[in-house]
């Protein structure tokens, strides 16, 4: 998508070969600053200080971290050992995104087939570059999917505006481009739609203060940042018609884990009779599990997020205390949302009901 | 209750007799600033800027205001006028908090009664002081009905700590002393029995953050901060027994308006079959209300409060910018959760289920 009016995406290839370029997203949405990462060290760095962040952008910076892994391997005795001991490196990063251990697994997996250091270069170098292209590509379609079911809402809807809520950033900036959640209403406001996004800040990284709602205002998106707690307010008076996010990994019974506080609006979206979709990537699709309140693991971050806010003042960045010195906080990333509250998922191949049967509907190949 | 080992009211009248001293809770919890309110345009302020705020302390502190009010009017040709004047204004400073025009009004009637100038002030100064003190005593049974609630639940845990959910503050600094949703709380923690605290961070003004966990922090009750995100996931997870909240008004049909935000806990609570009890004094009931969606009156704040943080850095109050400079922001104060999802409201008469038959057996004097 643009920023102030050029073409960028989250992450690309140095020009020089031996590093990758991303945007550190943690000075959004006050700076646009790009950083280059030169070793392996700085991936797993950018992931887990949450440089970059969101499910499809951390498997396409895993994707690029593997591939200077595979270069840095190349001078070691042992190739198969470095790059193994790399990629356990890059997983470690982030426990609940399902996408890192995906793109780090196709990596080692792409570059086993190389017959020397060099070839085994020249594929990772062109299974980083599929892995973000596909990501885009995926999103892309996601969009047109998505617009389909703006299309009908608009519709019913006469030319009001279509009123969608929206939790965390699965934006444009937590892939490669586009987004998941965002790309139908980009499709939708490109298509002409009128389209308006309630944005949840969601603290307590305030994802959605920062860049959703920077990306939406560099595309031009009406949009309005509320706090958390609005959301069902919003609902009870029938200003939401439908509730689009993103999710972190996905059972193949349609379990959604997502940012905290997911779980609360799908509650309240079922009580107001709102529709709430989840738009994915099938990359974000955990196979092997079905029961994600039981099994999909959920990350525990440092107390330091809860008790202080940032933001920026007289041009500097801050960090302030919020609450008491000696009061104790608890730090959950992720929440998982039942199948039962999601009214469908939207897919690069369509949109499916949240449950196995259909999601093995467009994913054949996945049963069992 | 009890701030660094020494008993204060969140409001008492000044030994000159002329002014009224408050806590100026904008500063907590870094500062303890006691404030000297001088003139009711002062105390209009106190109650608009959010020097003093909460349900019961509001109605004290707009009952003192009618005082000074009435020591203004007694140098005024008109003392009806003036003193009507200063009440539509003190009304005026918060639309949602049925306390506020609750006190306002009694000071009226009170001191009408009057038969000179100065009889009036005696008047307003003696009710100023009913109310505070009422409001004192009626969060005392409030935590001692609350208690017997929390000894049953003890008893089921075994030793256990009970774990209770809490929004926003109604605690101690929203009252005159003890709090509502925090009087069971200390009387269970006084009680000996073990007890712990999820303190909601409340954004977008923090009172959880800033407020609740000092004031638990003072009196030595263990909690643990949050953000607004994450109750859904605790109570999943079996680590909610029970939410206790305030209510800023609640009607005859128990529908309760509370901070924004609310709605959404009690909706996971119903999820995930966990009681949510509303604590409230009687003047917090609205008894010409039934249908709290349609009828309460929800606050819109400046949306810089949803736009900004604030808190300290290196011994300085910082406020800083956190969304984009054009984003635009929106600021609901409050939401109403449906009696349906109210467990039972504990007042200074005893715990009753959220239906007008149960309130009314209660308040037979209310029945219409």
């Amino acid at each position: 998508m643009n920023v102030q009016g050029v073409h960028h995406r989250t992450i690309w290839p140095a020009e020089n070969g031996r590093s990758v370029k991303i945007i550190d997203q943690r000075l959004l949405p006050h700076r646009f600053v790009i950083e280059e990462l030169r070793h392996s060290d700085e991936v797993a760095v950018a992931i887990k200080d949450m440089h970059v962040r969101g499910a499809g952008l951390i498997g396409a910076t895993a994707g690029y971290g593997m591939l200077l892994a595979a270069m840095e391997a190349a001078g070691q005795s042992d190739f198969k050992g470095y790059i193994k001991e790399a990629a356990e490196k890059l997983k470690a990063t982030r426990p609940t995104a399902v996408n890192l251990a995906w793109a780090v697994d196709r990596q080692l997996t792409a570059v086993a087939a190389g017959s020397s250091a060099d070839d085994k270069i020249t594929i990772a170098r062109q299974t980083a570059r599929q892995i973000a292209d596909e990501d885009a590509e995926y999103c892309r379609r996601i969009g047109q999917h998505g617009l389909e079911l703006l299309r009908e809402l608009a519709a019913r809807k006469g030319g009001q505006p279509i009123n969608v809520l929206t939790h965390c950033n699965a934006g444009w900036l937590a892939f490669v481009d586009f987004g998941s959640a965002t790309a139908p209403i980009y499709a939708a406001h490109d298509a002409g739609l009128p389209i308006h996004v309630w944005v949840d800040e969601t603290r307590p990284r305030s994802q959605g203060s920062k860049l959703t709602a920077w990306e939406l205002g560099q595309h031009g998106v009406p949009h309005t940042v509320i706090a958390d707690n609005t959301g069902g307010h919003l609902m009870q008076h029938g200003l939401v018609d439908l509730v689009i996010v993103g999710t972190d990994r996905t059972t193949r019974a349609g379990d959604v884990a997502n940012k905290i506080g997911t779980y609360l609006k799908a509650l309240a979206a079922r009580d107001n009779n709102i529709p709430v979709y989840v738009a994915l990537p099938s990359s974000s699709f955990d196979w092997k599990m079905r029961d994600g309140l039981r099994e999909i693991p959920i990350e525990e971050r440092d107390s330091d997020e809860v008790k202080h806010a940032d933001g920026w003042q007289d041009g500097k960045h801050v960090e302030v205390l919020v609450t008491p010195a000696q009061s104790p906080a608890a730090n959950y990333g992720f929440d998982v949302t039942p199948a039962r509250l999601v009214t469908g998922l939207i897919t690069e191949r369509g949109v499916c009901a949240a449950n196995e049967a259909d999601i093995l509907r467009l994913f054949p190949e996945r049963a069992q």
